[in-house]
């Protein structure tokens, strides 16, 4: 049986800012990556998250980031691998705390914006990100990275339990990579191409990249964006498709 | 046999910033309150404080504060008593996420600078920290607080495990408070005065107070500085006299 | 000739975090507080935000706050008189640097939040603010403050110019003080009721009070909130009314 | 006659947390670098520096960072040429409400840390630093730079004054850059050879790089560590020989 997981991202508001549309995206999704303070998620706004989560019993992951609310963590940093190991130990911990007090289990660990990039191209950054969630979590928490990425194949290879997240919206290159947001074709804007890639990703394991080729690729978890009203429609329309075609929508386990 | 925790805090240096001489402090104590990030202690300082803990056998506690790097934590600030809470949640985790990754376990919770004060004052605030102590370490961390204040009875009420805080080098007023600083006796200069102050605490169980009274007082930690050279001095002389009486430097069991 | 500047706090927003509908309620006012980067308001946000004032001729003012982009600088800290004299300065600094770089003059000055409020309540703070404005700016900026404040007699005594500011959607008290927030009735629901005590500002120069008094007042700027749709709905019939008045609406000279 | 400026980076505490000699490193350089909040520098620390600048007649600069206080600024990060024009235009705003508060003029800007480097490697990012000083100081202030770098020629290009920035204690490559600090080499550990490479920037016109070739060299600021008691001891050999040797220590007119 085919089966897919929806994440978001989740609890990036910070003080009186808001950011994102938590409650209505959160019913339609499978997993919920909770910003941990460092590009979002001030303390109250993470126990509200982590309540929210609770309640619709959605799989629970940490989001943590490089430390810049000023850039919301898109910005690369020169941390050191060091630095990057204590301040994602620092944001799981903080996630741990609440899971502490308010219920509920860490699931996995999904870093954020420039952080994740990074990580999928310093095998020196990777390697930090690992250590700092086999040793939080007694390795029992899950790594979400770019399918069929370096930071995948490492991650494994140190024994931690990845999962392969996909992309709806954005286009692949020939080597398994996404398409640089400054290239044409980089977002996919129609949604009925949007909706068949991922059909194409579970039913046949492929992707047709940008130049037309068909590759392999493993599409476990699908990044879903809640921050727009279009977003919202899309992910309704992409799940009727999926429950239409039989895909069972649960996290991994 | 009589005991006494020497309690420091430790850790509040941040990124080139450096305060206090926590290597050289760490010998001479028994328990070390660990700065959490918000006034400061940035993950790696954190990393390195508990890493020096933890080879030096002290007992290990969380030291949260009010969120102000600016302000060292020493400025009240108007949080709401949930926003405490949350911020409390917040920084145990994070300290709880080192203990995971290195090892040891979390002693105790000791507030900082103003959030200390705001507790001893305002029943609301001392409810919102003993809540989050309770229910992210399931009721196993002890709170050092104030000596005799209602932060203490409040906390001994809810079944929180309390530490009774005592100052080597502060005047106390008659009902149980430290005289406020910006009062004319408030800080006691002479060692020898303090290292008395200090063994009246243990053997007769009192203080003399700013205006000659003897008031009965519970001593079970001493709150040590370490950020200057004469402190170093200080707390080595105090040692060798509490030793010399035969009070044995353990944590709080 | 009537006359009423109608004044808004802008650019507030940080970074990803979006907050006020700036373009849309800049058209309806006559000046802007342009937050300064303590409480909200990045280098980015604070240029495109003089750019939009300078292009609709608003006048310019500085809205300084405490720093705490966590509590949106609604939350009170404990700086010390000093300590608020330099972020003033810092904050309004920062501002003309914009204004030498993209033209246009600093016309006034309005403390943000839990500043404004302190400086209501407390004559040393009142005092330190009204110092920075006048050393930074040689005295030319004036202060918006809350109508018949001490702040303001504080200041005209320094020899500062100053607005008088009131609200359309808050009851006063007999002594000339708003409602507090968590008192019933303080804040005023319907906009014929607020349309109307504007009017009675104007006209007759009183507020009626909460307890039904009618109490002189001077009405030279109204506080306009931009940050939700009801409020530009209100704030353009509010303008209707008072233009049919004859009301002439500028900012103060 | 030969001349150099001897220039320090200053006011780089921040709240509880010192760094550097400030009051003893002032009275042997020429012109100051003050930290301007972004990586060190609170409002109240800027104008304690700004009040010892003025004491001590040296010349006032602006000394802007990346925003990264944990990182002290010297960790890239990826601000768009935008965001940094706009960060410079804040920062070298805010040092301006100083001195027009306490006196004193704008008289060079040198970038800090991470941002100093980027400026020398990426002409959009030296661009906009450009664009940012000639907006704010209409043009007047200098710019204080690496001497011989791309920066350099491109703020000369601009039309900024520009001043050629010196290292005592960094050896040179061959392209007239400063050997990189992960190499062999780079740190120029005995003062004699210290002095002596000064000696040769001043009379010779030359560096002697680390390959051992003499290139020319245009030596017209020093730049002088001050934050350990060594660099105070070297600071007064190195100005006792200069003086000896006729150079007249003064900043850039």
């Amino acid at each position: 049986m085919l089966t897919l997981d929806l994440n978001c991202d989740l609890g990036e508001s910070f003080g009186a800012w808001k950011i994102g549309e938590d409650e209505k995206i959160i019913p339609l999704i499978t997993s919920a990556n909770i910003a941990c303070g460092f590009h979002g998620g001030d303390p109250t706004v993470m126990a509200n998250t982590v309540a929210l989560a609770l309640e619709h019993q959605v799989a629970i992951g940490a989001h943590p980031s490089l430390p810049d609310l000023q850039g919301f963590g898109r910005r690369r940093m020169g941390l050191t691998p060091k630095e990057i190991y204590h301040s994602v130990i620092y944001q799981i911990g903080a996630l741990l705390g609440f899971l502490k007090a308010m219920g509920g289990t860490l699931h996995h660990v999904k870093p954020h914006g420039a952080l994740y990039h990074m990580a999928s191209e310093d095998k020196t950054i990777a390697l930090a990100i690992i250590k700092a969630i086999q040793e939080v979590t007694n390795g029992e928490a899950k790594l979400y990275a770019l399918a069929n990425s370096p930071f995948i194949s490492i991650a494994k290879k140190e024994g931690l339990k990845v999962v392969n997240e996909v992309f709806a919206d954005r286009s692949y290159q020939d080597d398994g990579t996404l398409t640089s947001r400054d290239k044409e074709g980089a977002v996919i804007n129609s949604y009925e191409a949007a909706i068949q890639q991922v059909l194409e990703f579970l039913i046949m394991g492929t992707v047709t990249t940008l130049s037309n080729k068909k590759i392999p690729i493993q599409a476990e978890t699908l990044c879903i964006h809640g921050d727009n009203p279009h977003a919202l429609i899309f992910i309704k329309n992409l799940r009727q498709q999926l429950i239409k075609k039989g895909v069972r929508l649960q996290p991994p386990s």
